[in-house]
């Protein structure tokens, strides 16, 4: 047994963040690969820190970020929200009165928690849909919400897209986009237009997704609306800080739409290349993953050892971070965190690792977990010092 | 007439943006002396930028906030939150259900909007005392709210907090501490106890107030009520983001309560001497101001000159950063921003600035405004150039 309890596990996420920091320290972070997917950007400049400090820094960055949010969801006027859950409550609270109704259309159901969740506390009702047959707004309905791409990156047919907009304009209900990936995924890798450009009234995305940016939540719309928005999130605390939207500034101006699609055609190629060394290797929607379970399988197929697949998926976490400088979940999360190894190309750090590298580190690391295995006292110190 | 539209006070404020630009990449910010208030800090370090930019960093600034903000303000566990108002609705939304009620003690009527609004939203009705003889909890109560201090720095009795704990303790209804500024002026300036150490489930506390964080909303407690509320929190989005709470942990790491007495002391002996020069000078909480109109009886006793009070008072606030690099918010503020000149001597920047300094600078302003009136090409140019 080489995990016991999660005081176990927060002695290894301790160890690993202690490694972590003397690597930094050391040799800088630039030796350090964050492929974890979940890091989010913070790509403000050393010398926009002093800005930051005076009044007229957060308002400099609140003009820029109408210029580059604009180019970028298109629109009249931007705001920015601590999250996009925030940015959805700050509209439900806006445009929907106690007694009305919201209605959703998303690619797949159900829902995000965060739009029913929004609807409910505002006493609205609320419906969702993933089927144009059925949809059919009320005499109540003030709200259309359509999810332009699901967190699995599923994403809407454009004929179903303009179709809820087209009803909706009809029946002169405002249309908000949940885009929080689909701002991205929908217009760089389907070639869709952006969602102010097809109608809607108001688009939300969230800038950690499929760009380098702070979690957040960037709403665009019409000036009217935008502003309704505001208030309501300034009445409940909802809007985004200052230091969070100059990193929203910084990452937008450096938002690459290549950057995605290379990272597309990478993952198809190291997914095939990773296959040839670990059988079970997954494609997710910006990387690839190895399960515990398909892991157990790789090494130990018979299922007869003394380790579990959690113990064997943070030891090979581990490693990965110890011996390659890889940093993913299984090593550095909470305890209890999912045990499932995840690479994410999209990640900032990505381009700083190439392919090579990691075919190496998952082939090389996967042979020192076979070695570490029969030796207690080894695998306690990869995990815990 | 100086001043004719928003968008001469929209040219203002960014002629205003300009030369703080220009002072800060020539001279440095250290020339600068943002004495607005407004400011926020946001003293993370430079080599905090690269910790951020890890799914790690977040995770070690977190566990160092437990450990300054548990020290700040007592309690088991701390959560942050994107602001004040923020934390209250996430309070509301976990301890108080549809139908029950919140009641609130004050030391002044009526109450900031933050905590009836909330629980209206909730569905829980509300009531406000200032007057301990009127206070009475119903069978419905399950939340007391107690503002240690208002927003004019109104300061709660110890005795009154005392019977308010004591009454809800008896009743066994949990009391969240609205110390907003009152965690540092109470404890600080009235030497009365935390709020966690009078016996309050709850405290939150705005790291922007009377120290030098960013705007958020810092919340101590019991750790199975924290849990609950910080469950609440990332449901609707309103906890403070990775950076705002590397931002909160390096201004509680720098807290020095000294410098609130130090800023007290220094108010009133520059309030007095300012007073000679600028009779319609008044003390404010934290330092202090000259409203238009009293600096146009300055000016201009007979008030029948051609520019109007905000002219006046724009051109003084012109003129305090362009000849002495004051910021104050009549320079730097939206269009229709008061026209009240404040100076904050808890304002960071106000350690870097002596008396003399600021004496001379109020002075030679006002001479220099009295110059400028007959002026208009001149005064165009200090308020537009």
């Amino acid at each position: 047994m080489l995990i016991c309890s999660s005081l176990d596990e927060m002695k290894r996420r301790e160890a690993a963040f202690r490694f972590i920091a003397t690597v930094m320290n050391q040799e800088g972070r630039s030796s350090l690969y964050d492929l974890s997917g979940l890091a989010g950007g913070f790509p403000v400049k050393k010398s926009d820190l002093n800005l930051l400090e005076t009044y007229s820094g957060p308002a400099i960055f609140s003009s820029n970020l109408q210029k580059v949010g604009t180019r970028h969801l298109g629109g009249d006027k931007v705001a920015a929200f601590n999250r996009t859950s925030a940015a959805i409550l700050a509209t439900i609270l806006a445009l929907v009165k106690p007694g009305e109704e919201v209605i959703h259309y998303l690619p797949e159901l159900p829902s995000h928690p965060s739009i029913p969740r929004s609807a409910k506390l505002q006493g609205a009702s609320y419906r969702e849909f993933d089927n144009l047959q059925d949809f059919q707004l009320a005499e109540k309905t003030s709200l259309v919400v359509i999810t332009g791409s699901t967190m699995d990156h599923q994403v809407l047919s454009l004929n179903d897209f303009q179709s809820i907009i087209q009803i909706s304009q009809e029946n002169q209900v405002p249309v908000m986009v949940d885009d929080a990936s689909g701002a991205r995924i929908r217009t760089v890798i389907y070639n869709q237009p952006r969602a102010m450009d097809m109608g809607a009234d108001l688009v939300v995305t969230s800038t950690d997704k499929l760009m380098d940016g702070p979690r957040a939540g960037l709403m665009a719309g019409k000036s009217s609306l935008i502003d309704r928005i505001q208030d309501k999130a300034h009445q409940f605390g909802l809007e985004a800080q200052p230091p969070i939207v100059a990193g929203i500034v910084r990452a937008l101006e450096n938002f690459k739409p290549q950057r995605i699609l290379d990272s597309l055609e990478r993952r198809d190629k190291l997914h095939k290349k990773v296959g040839n060394v670990l059988e079970g290797v997954e494609k997710t929607p910006t990387g690839f993953m190895i399960t515990a379970a398909n892991l157990e399988k790789e090494i130990n197929p018979d299922g007869n050892e003394n380790l579990t697949k959690r113990e064997l998926a943070t030891l090979m976490a581990m490693v990965l971070l110890k011996e390659y400088h890889l940093v993913t979940i299984p090593a550095v999360g909470m305890p209890g965190v999912s045990d499932t190894i995840r690479l994410d190309l999209s990640s900032n750090d990505a381009e700083r690792v190439d392919d090579t590298q990691i075919i190496q580190a998952m082939k090389e690391s996967l042979e020192l977990v076979r070695e570490l295995i029969p030796d207690e006292e080894a695998s306690l110190s990869v995990l815990y010092e």
